[in-house]
């Protein structure tokens, strides 16, 4: 039979994450006990939200260790199943890490509907999906005609959350690095008007890409960013915070702008956290809307594809430098 | 006729506030015109909100000037009335300023109820009581068996916040300065638990003081305070941003702590700011509210008095030290 290749976590990141914190081994493929499935991995979801868990504070995540296969969300095919509920060659979505086969609970898998590119269950019907998904809608309550500013916007997550504002009626404000996305997201995603951080002209561009201010700001930066961002704050505005991008690659994570909390007092502001997972009760009529946007063609989805397993740490490393356009995933083993 | 006393801001302050920032002037009663009203001040409150209208930057109080007399709230006397709803004798409260007679235009009085107290009406019943009562139930929506934490625990603000966090059913815990300012809140006030943040060991007294987390932690603060707070705060709770009173009286205002937004992710928490003016259409139902609970004893406002509009400058730089028990209240003139 194939050995089962696996990267390991070799070593917590000090400082930013690098690719020799992985190492690459080889073992014999596991065999399910009954109840349980061996599954085949597809493809990988790399995403910035799990730098945070090699951090080794406070994370959804957990506890990093070394010495275990790093997580990851995939799509795998069913290769052995002694579950009655699962059959060889089903599709699933499960937590499978960063290897070729994996061993789960029949509970912990779930079924991958037919009617659309099962690639999206790891994209726009995926966690980063309903984040985006559930984080605009719930925590950001969008009206028509508002100014919704995204950073990260090209990203996993933000180049849906623009897409989404864009079919509520908002007007669109994409943060990103390069010119390159820039134009993606103005060209490509819908966006009215994009910004590069970069820019050394970044706050008066900025300025000028918000002319009625801001009334929703999905964060996924937090740090110098979310500063600028909180100075083009209508009064009675949101900040959806998402995720922290900025802070996750480093050992000496910043504190947060000036302004807080006084630019939220004076501005009537919120800001607020939220886990995708406490919606899981919502998913089902979620994806629901989701799939018939991208049905549609309203949502444009977007993957970043890398090729083999031994890739994941070069795309992660690469990802966590902003080198991403809309999902990163791995495709480790052709789908046949 | 008298003359009119009054007291101008002289020059802006660098960094902490002086009493030599203000001075005494003396000049004529001025006399109203057609539909004006002359006021004499009784009693003056006395807000560390209003620090930050020195700062230069953004601040509902306005952009500060010097060579104008310091604006605060007061409950005055009518002197001489041209208007036919006010007649001499009616006692209103009234952007009355740091002064003896102040002239307005009848709409912006408002006459205060003689079932209690006019005093309370610059406390229990004015602004600081409705930041409070609106602050908590509406921004916190506290629920009965919370614990709700309260910075400036024994200020004008939040000395008010913890009995109506008591009166909800609420475990309530104040965070004070001095040892007398803690056993004042839980012996006069109904504070469950005290801790103070000058203590060297206020991180883990304060851990101590909630064994079951925070859900409600109304900031008067920012700044460490709010740092020290983050760390205690449960999942799905809640910060509600009420002032600064940290970062008021200095030159240079610090940021935020680390953690946010990384923290308010991880624990879902909402962090909103407001104002309590725009809650103006409700301040008729809130003030029924309070006042059955003054009435009732259920509510003990403290007010922490001085006497003669020329202590009114120590009042203020003392009171943005801390020195103040409840509101702080000016006896500019004996009531007749």
């Amino acid at each position: 039979m194939s050995l089962n290749k696996q990267i390991l976590i070799d070593s917590l990141p000090q400082d930013r994450l690098q690719e020799s914190n992985y190492r690459l081994e080889s073992g014999p493929v596991p065999e399910p006990s009954e109840g349980e499935v061996l599954c085949r991995t597809q493809v990988l979801m790399v995403a910035a939200g799990v730098r945070a868990g090699l951090q080794g504070s406070a994370s959804y995540a957990g506890a990093p260790k070394t010495g275990i296969v790093m997580n990851g969300t995939g799509v795998a095919r069913v290769e052995k199943s002694n579950d009655a509920g699962f059959a060889a060659g089903d599709l699933v979505v499960c937590n499978a890490g960063w290897q070729e086969y994996s061993i789960h609970r029949a509970g912990a898998l779930s079924k991958v509907d037919n009617d659309v590119d099962p690639v999206h269950y790891l994209g726009a019907l995926g966690t980063n999906g309903l984040t985006a998904y559930f984080g605009l809608l719930d925590v950001g309550r969008p009206a028509a005609g508002e100014t919704v500013l995204v950073s990260a916007a090209a990203g996993s997550v933000g180049h849906l959350v623009g897409q989404m504002a864009r079919i509520k009626g908002c007007t669109v404000v994409g943060i990103t690095s390069t010119e390159e996305k820039c134009r993606l997201l103005t060209d490509r995603l819908g966006y009215h008007r994009s910004v590069s951080y970069r820019s050394a002209d970044f706050r008066a561009e900025l300025k000028e890409a918000c002319p009625d201010g801001v009334d929703i700001y999905f964060d996924n930066t937090g740090g110098n960013i979310l500063g600028m961002a909180l100075r083009r704050m209508n009064n009675s505005s949101r900040i959806v915070c998402c995720g922290v991008v900025s802070q996750y690659d480093t050992g000496n994570p910043a504190g947060a702008p000036t302004g807080i909390p006084g630019l939220l007092v004076n501005k009537r502001i919120r800001m607020e956290g939220f886990l995708v997972f406490d919606y899981a009760a919502q998913y089902d009529n979620a994806r629901k809307e989701i799939k018939s946007w991208i049905n549609s063609g309203e949502l444009n989805p977007l993957y970043d594809e890398f090729k083999g397993l031994e890739s994941a740490p070069a795309a992660f490393v690469d990802l966590l430098a902003g080198g991403n356009l809309g999902t990163r995933i791995i495709r480790v083993a052709d789908q046949d």
